[in-house]
């Protein structure tokens, strides 16, 4: 008899992928939903993930010289009709500051009070504050290129959130440049998107696809917007940073103009690009299995739990003291420009609990250490990405000397196994058909549902109808060059002209079609 | 005939301190004053200094076992009501959000529209929303001591504003802890008071007092606030850190009750401490001079600029080449656990024009490099704390040996002059007429202004007199034993029990009385 294998995650992936993304992140304490709505608090365990996506990023914009600065939160309501497209596609979606006090009513209940003349809006992005900033800063091309970023809260009043991946309120950085010609807005705004991919695959060992949105899937108010795709393990696709061309859109809207160095008043052209706390959910969805989280070591709070097992309360001195000197070598240890973080657990609880509490927050490396192991002066091993028996012991010289490489293996291992998933279910696909049924699932199994490479006419009413028919969009057009590309994915072949699957007509290459969060 | 000394910030100090700081802020390029009321826009060379704050501070809390976390922006407005006092103390200054989106009206004009069944209020700080969280987390003395800390963007809307020291929003932190017993929340508040008054002392080198504050000058909903304060160069005082011990005022208000080891259901006992942006408004007005800003090495955004003084084109590749290669090896060196910041302005303008712009931003160092420097492998050194004609020529590798001991130099003497400076302003004073002769500024010049030691019986019935007559208010009541005190303004004597000197009753200790930002 096949009894069904016991998970320490309820219900499982396979049962019901939306819940069990929901139990991950309770198992692992990493956030919570809160009573504002949409909102979430973020844990000291999730906060940690992004406190190191900030680490490497930050260091990533510093050194392609960009500097960080401040923008205020509130946004004066004008501000926001400046760019016509912008404001229709954040008008729906703002918060809105109209009062200053609090005063008690006739009941003594508290009531807004002190109306604004002009109210303020939460910023939903800050292209516009920005813009008019840019506007007192660049007089001339000396003062180009400017070149900014700010680590910010962001409000955006969404009819349905899901914690990290949609919320209310998030965390992001936003950069925003001006620069004298459209070739180098246009050079920075890919760049950009190359330094985004290099992360998001290194660190969060997440495979991504790189390429350029549609129109109707455009930033609002820009000319360009050029994103990576990332598939999550139900073969949905998750839009994980995005860089935008804005042309000359926000310098017109903001009369953000320069004096060339050949005497004449020119536009600037401006970028603005951004990742948000969103990545932390992408990267519950990529690595996690059945059993909790799974933390690539590269950007995991902590790399390695120590739990001590006491049986005896005799050997307790020993095993404590051994535990707390093998966590300060362990600390003396760097591991890609940080040194590693060690959690020693030491509360009076069973130790397959302990340890199951651990594996269900992700922790690459648990050690535990009993009277055994510290009498001999080894570790008794267990690495997130294998099966929790999975165990080896090893001498506490061989753990220090071999910890980064297994760290590093561990790395590795989960961007392969996202990259394979990502690759077996994406398909080139040749109709209709064929299409409507990759998508409806029949046929389940392997040959249902992922990234579909098919021919596309250029057409908004194409894509108006798969929505409505499939929920299925037009993830983007990928480049036929990409610092990311996902080998196979792309054969020559597909990058070839072609004929629209749904119309018949031309089409100048295939395009990436998903179901999207 | 004397005229007066050219300086490059007018008017001086002597002339018009307050403008004076306003035009230190603008040739400094730190921040502007925005377009949002009340808010600021913090520019790059301004977010630097916050960002070594944030970076030596979040060491020190996670250091002392505190946990980064992140709480919403929003708070309903009925989390205000459940402390009597804190809604009182914060209503007035409430950014209050009541709609959720932007319609067009009639007129095709934006106006707010969704209006919300509660509002919520922007945080003018995170008590309540946190309390309503330990509510939940904490159920048992095993989930105590619960010791958080959150970075985060605060608005309180603020009648009268100054840019740093009192705007509309601020950056700041706010650690929030929970405790089984009142002796250790009691421990943790003094604990961050004192890594508190080491930061400031040794990375702001900005001298403080410690004490707590009286009734009337209490966090809303503290039971003690205990603060530093700094005297600025007007002798006015500057309340530069607050830490709270809550009592059990917001435990009670949101029910966060643990069971105790012996099974007894209790009340936890809470904390709160924060340090904001106004510190960088402190720093600039204890350290900047008529020439600019000046700037404690330590906490700079970089320490040293290198200024490429070329004469004749033909010398152009040599003096960039041996600046680049001079700048490559000064960033090699280590301060104080952070790498030699190097700034090299290629700018073609006048050298002299290129040395005051650095001098204005006030970075510690200063090298000129021209033919004759680079033929000498030598450089021509200003620091920002000597006069600026007061420039030696030593030899590059003298230089490279040296630069961390200037920098040293320069920060302990930037605290040594602070410290004089308010030990010269600080007096013992004994009777009512002196202590409204000292604050009214007759007999001007070192007797006027300043901190005044005086007794005091304890009563908000002197404090609100005092504040009415003279606009001073009791700075703080100060410690008797603290970690930075400020060596002799307290005498033995000064910690004896007294007479007050407006009632004539008896008062425990002096308190220190001044006039305020």
């Amino acid at each position: 008899m096949n009894s069904p294998k016991k998970t320490a995650i309820s219900p499982t992936r396979e049962q019901n992928y939306p819940e069990w993304y929901q139990q991950i992140i309770k198992a692992a304490d990493l956030a919570e939903v809160s009573p504002v709505r949409g909102c979430m608090v973020i844990k000291p365990w999730g906060f940690g993930i992004w406190e190191n996506i900030q680490h490497v990023l930050d260091e990533a914009f510093k050194a392609t010289g960009h500097k960080n600065l401040y923008f205020p939160l509130m946004i004066p309501m004008s501000f926001m009709q400046k760019e016509a497209e912008h404001v229709e596609g954040f008008a729906k979606e703002c918060a809105v500051v109209t009062h200053h006090r609090l005063a008690h009513d006739d009941q003594g209940k508290l009531v807004p009070a002190g109306p604004l003349e002009e109210p303020y809006i939460i910023r939903p992005t800050s292209e516009t504050i920005i813009g008019e900033a840019f506007s007192r800063w660049i007089q001339s091309y000396r003062d180009l290129p400017l070149l900014i970023n700010q680590w910010a809260n962001i409000v955006r009043w969404e009819m349905r959130t899901r914690i990290f991946l949609r919320t209310t309120e998030f965390l992001w950085q936003e950069g925003h440049t001006a620069h004298a010609t459209a070739e180098e807005a246009m050079k920075e705004s890919r760049m950009i998107l190359d330094l985004y991919s290099h992360f998001v695959e290194d660190y969060l060992a997440m495979p991504v696809i790189q390429g350029e949105k549609t129109a109707s899937e455009r930033f609002p108010g820009a000319v360009n917007t050029f994103c990576i795709e990332a598939m999550m393990q139900d073969k949905k696709a998750l839009q994980a940073g995005t860089s935008h061309f804005l042309g000359q859109h926000f310098s017109r809207g903001f009369n953000i103009r320069y004096l060339s160095a050949q005497g004449k008043e020119e536009f600037v052209w401006t970028t603005s690009w951004g990742v948000s706390t969103r990545l932390i959910g992408g990267l519950i969805m990529t690595h996690s299995d059945d059993d909790g989280l799974v933390l690539p070591p590269k950007i995991a709070p902590a790399h390695v739990v120590i739990l001590p097992i006491i049986h005896q309360e005799d050997d307790r001195a020993d095993i404590l003291k051994y535990c707390d000197q093998l966590a300060a070598e362990l600390k003396q240890i760097d591991y890609h420009g940080r040194r590693v973080v060690v959690e020693i657990d030491t509360r009076d609880i069973a130790g397959g609990e302990k340890a199951w509490h651990w594996v269900k927050k992700g922790i690459p490396v648990r050690l535990e250490i009993g009277k055994k192991e510290c009498a001999a002066q080894s570790v008794f091993m267990g690495r997130r990405d294998k099966a929790y028996k999975d165990k080896k012991t090893i001498s506490k010289e061989e753990l220090i000397k071999t910890l980064t490489i297994e760290l590093d293996e561990m790395q590795t291992q989960l961007f392969s196994r996202a990259k394979s998933f990502m690759e077996k279910n994406t398909k080139v696909i040749d109709s209709k058909e064929r299409f409507y049924e990759f998508f409806k699932g029949e046929g389940k199994g392997d040959g249902a549902g992922g990234f579909a490479l098919a021919h596309w006419n250029g057409s908004a009413e194409v894509e108006a109808k798969l929505k409505q028919d499939l929920s299925v969009t037009i993830r983007c057009i990928p480049f036929v060059e990409s610092v990311s590309d996902v080998g196979s994915v792309f054969s020559a072949e597909s990058k070839q002209p072609g004929k629209c699957i749904f119309t018949d007509e031309p089409s100048k290459q295939r395009v990436v079609f998903a179901k999207a969060y």
